[in-house]
């Protein structure tokens, strides 16, 4: 019996999840079928042309019907951030499993109000952190896990791009707090805060502080300009439960940067960096061999970084954005069938963003957040 | 009525094209429909087990049955290279549109005797060179028909791989003349004349050398070596129509190159220059503005290069190899639901041959070549 | 009359400064003249040999004569941290001019002595953070002054090395408060905090946290181990003057980095970076023309990016460390000359210290510092 | 005895050698003494303000003269080329040293003349290919060498500029054959094969290729425009001595590229590329342990790779154009202490100079000139 997915939202990422759905089992052959159940979106003309262009067999403009909907077993939750946590607690109160997009919710009680739900429903989710799920990262884990670069000792991450760099930018509801909830924090900051768990295990206690560089921004189709109540750039110190230390900084106002998910892991015997503006590529130092010959790696991914060989088997081709999806949506269609948990599920999303609101209280406050 | 899906083949370039045509239609809306009617591999066992993977309806492990069928509109062909000529011909013969994988043949009499039954058939052809599609070329080219480097004057082209450079490497059929045809001209050739021939138009003469570097290989599970009877590198000098000047310079025992097909546009105002290994990225240097503030650009691909936004609306998102393959795909299919040509059908690839083969005789017989 | 050189030192920097003031006059047609009078270091043999080597007319290996020469009018510095006050307060009280090494002293207290001893003595002083004399550099002031970037919102600085990061380094001096003072932010915070006075201004207050990365080190040439008293990594948070925020860390047990002082100044209208490793590049983006052609541009330094020229008149042929150095020397025979102040003095110096141990004390008192 | 310098030319190359004979003293400690005696150009105030400048004890406006002075023991050579053939005959008549800026002439004939004079002086010459003396260079000699990345197979060299990429720009004597010589042969080809001779050892054969960009120039100050009879783009295909083959390549009319001397060793186990824009770095990929961890090395230079801790102890720091020139002039009088030869003097030279005019000939008479 194949899995049936309802998919709700064909914006940016309604757009990717079917893709991805539609790739998975192509691309890996160990994978449960996937069918393609429910679409829904608004209007239902809408709802209707997409679901024959990603090729779902229905569609709906209403969300409860495809949560309800008996041949749907899996729910794909794409909306605007602010749906997120009542369609989340719908579907897993009908027994749905869940994927939902970043962030999990607008506030940590909405947050933690599904993960509970969550918990309870017994079924799997899982959190669209799909950054994570790239081989490069997944050999930086193997390579650190390894002990090739020695004990991690300092972390460096950044997530940075320019979509509110322009002063000129119209006000939206992304600069309202109790619509959009968080600023560069909410839309960036649980990758900062992922990558640094995968990379590093949790964070401990941190300091912060935020800033909002536009203050206010002009009234779409009037005269007058509207406050901006969320902040552009977010910047922690960070202490790790490995007793590591290290930063997190994120702007939505940094010029030029179009998708700078940046680390960088400090070893005692090596280093390893990576930017996601070219997601194929480890740059990997470590103390060995003469010191006239050391020197940090370009290592291009290839078919040694598993699952890149499942695309191609041949180096340096290049995975995209869209192949990272797709990975993540094999790992959740394998926890499904498997019946185990699978990173980041609802538990994981709220520890991460945990952090995320402890920067916010921090910078706040004043004073060291300890989780 | 869908357009039926024949693909011979379930290798690289196979799982590449099936992934690309499941994909197309749900990235790009205005697509004719698509249906995945016969797959063919042998042994038969193994062509069931990747039609059920890549969604076939049915499979076969005889490649005549395939082309046969009437539900196939479309014949793809991704056999090794000696094959190719063969399942053209009977595809065409059958009215069948056929994408052929590169390169079209083994020699330039079998690309001829292809391209004229392609034009005979009145079917729409193409051939494999993905990397043309990528919108990181696209946007050069429209760069350079703007005129924003002024006139094209000078062409630097490489693809250097490293998958031959290892001495020990056993022999294969892939270093028999008579196999594999030409050495790294035959393997990577087409995409480092492809390339050429949409930046600068066509080459009109050249002189060449090439140079096989391992000239044995070990016999595989015997003792004593055979010999290597193609080319390890190729360098031309080439004269474009246009009165351009450039080289070709092609490598398949290069160590550390994984796909480098790079390439470098000179104009009398400015430069553009490009490295497939970083797909997403144009260098674009133009002699503008204070001479202070001049230097080369990193353009990081994004919606405003028509098509990343089908696949992403955020730039810096990174497309991949597969999304260059289904790029090709969507153009191949426009092109059949048109009536028009799309480039490169069998008699542009027939160009581009001549051009490789070009180099091979020049190398030979030590004279230039005028195309 | 030349301006008399006595210069304390012969290592590292002691070298670099008979180097620099040896070549500034060839260099720059505009200097007052400069004779190399006396060299000094211990022993009194090693003193006679350098001074042979660097041209200097005679040697001592007793400081106090070297000040008291009637023949020395700039007193140069380079010995260890901890002998740098008295000598500097020595050379002030002799009325001479003091070219004075980083970092200024060990405590803040002595930094403020020297402080108040320069402001007295009414002579010029400049302390060596040669970096920010980079022509690189200067152009991204002019670029930030011109408002080529917009209002500076946001600030990146980092300097990483990793001459401390072999976990199994002998125990030195440098591991020792009494005798090193701090850690990485006594050797490496001056370049870190320079660097951010002269881009954006002064600091007004941070939150910091520090790390010892290795605990103890192995004595050398004994059993045991002895305990490492100052920090391996510091990071802060900081508010500028301006309204902007940033972060500044620092490592000197970041593998693989050499002179990692790297920066990125954002801006409202677009962002400059940079890295001390690529010393003759800057990174810069504008938002303006078409959003398809904009990207960072790797500007390289040139005649135009003043005063490369005076080194060379061809772009791209690369200043190099010693070359800031012949700059920084310059700047300082100047006001030598001119009777004005030079950046930075000890006045400036002082200010970048303060910072330098608020990021310490931030650390160690846990509480923000306000300077 | 102290050496004493003669240096004729006050321009780009006067400078650049009155500094590195001004430093190599200092930076190296085992060099032979050097006065700076007499300094030559035209007119007469303006060697005398330079000679003030640089500190040569006298001044000429008279090269005859300054080659006569008993007291100068090197002749340094920075005129216009059309001059060097004229002056070092002159020079080596006289029984000095020279030091002669590339090209050694304007014409192989010259050439040969030149070298035959040096021959029968029994003086030491070195001309002055800067480049080839970095420690960068000399470490990746060291590393072939030393079978680091096997047998060197494939070459690729290239040097762009784009002084003459500007169309506008007016006609000058560099574009007039019986004036300049070559074009960019005779302005960058000595560098491109000086290069490939110390990499890769003697060219044996070629075939080449050479395109005018700008066909004609206008006229300064005049009504119309002159023709350029000299090249602004060179290509060719050699054939070394060890069978190894490779390409060549230079520009002088290539947008954006400054110094753009970058090179590839292409070896049976390895590569070994370098761009002189980032000269302190080279890229080094070996095929040795997991493939999944194989990788560029970007080696930043440090006091491993000789003799770049003669000025700096510290790795990362950076050389500059003038260190490399300090590193010729020491090797120069290293030869002239020790009476041995020094790479490049005028033999080699001129076996350079012989490759670079083959390229010319073989592309004006399309045939393969054998060396």
């Amino acid at each position: 019996m194949a899995l049936g997915l309802g998919l709700i939202g064909t914006g940016f990422m309604g757009k990717a999840h079917a893709l991805a759905y539609r790739a998975a089992g192509a691309v890996f052959g160990d994978l449960p079928d996937v069918s393609l159940e429910v679409l829904c979106d608004t209007p239902a003309e809408r709802a209707q042309s997409m679901a024959r262009q990603f090729g779902f067999a229905r569609s709906t403009d209403r969300w409860h019907d495809l949560i309800g909907d008996p041949a749907v077993d899996i729910v794909s939750i794409t909306t605007p951030n602010a749906l997120h946590r009542e369609m989340a607690l719908a579907a897993l109160a009908a027994g749905k499993h869940v994927h939902c997009e970043k962030p999990l919710a607008l506030t940590l009680e909405q947050a933690e109000e599904m993960e509970t739900a969550a918990r309870a429903a017994g079924v799997r989710t899982i959190v669209g952190y799909n950054y994570i799920h790239n081989p490069a990262v997944s050999h930086a884990r193997k390579l650190i896990a390894d002990g090739m670069i020695g004990r991690p000792v300092h972390y460096r991450g950044w997530v940075d791009e320019d979509y509110q760099a322009d002063p000129e930018l119209p006000w939206t509801w992304r600069a309202k707090r109790s619509e959009a909830g968080l600023g560069t924090l909410g839309d960036l900051g649980c990758h900062l805060v992922s990558m640094a768990h995968v990379l590093m295990g949790q964070v401990s206690s941190l300091i912060a502080d935020i800033q909002i560089i536009h203050e206010t921004r002009p009234l779409p189709g009037a005269s007058g300009r509207a406050p901006v109540e969320n902040e552009d750039t977010a910047s922690a110190i960070v202490r790790f439960e490995s007793g590591a230390q290290g930063t997190l900084c994120t702007s939505r106002s940094a010029w030029g940067r179009k998708n700078k998910l940046d680390w960088e892991v400090h070893g005692t015997k090596g280093m390893i960096s990576f930017s996601q503006e070219r997601l194929n590529e480890l740059q990997f130092y470590v103390n060995d061999g003469p010191r006239a010959e050391q020197g940090f790696r370009t290592i291009l991914t290839g078919p040694e970084h598993a699952p890149y060989g499942m695309f191609c088997p041949a180096p340096g081709h290049q995975l995209g954005f869209g192949d990272l999806k797709t990975i993540e949506v094999a790992a959740f269609l394998r926890a499904i069938a498997g019946g185990q948990d699978v990173f980041p599920d609802f538990t994981d999303a709220l520890g991460i963003e945990r952090v995320i609101h402890a920067i916010d209280i921090s910078a706040r406050e004043g004073r060291r957040i300890t989780l």
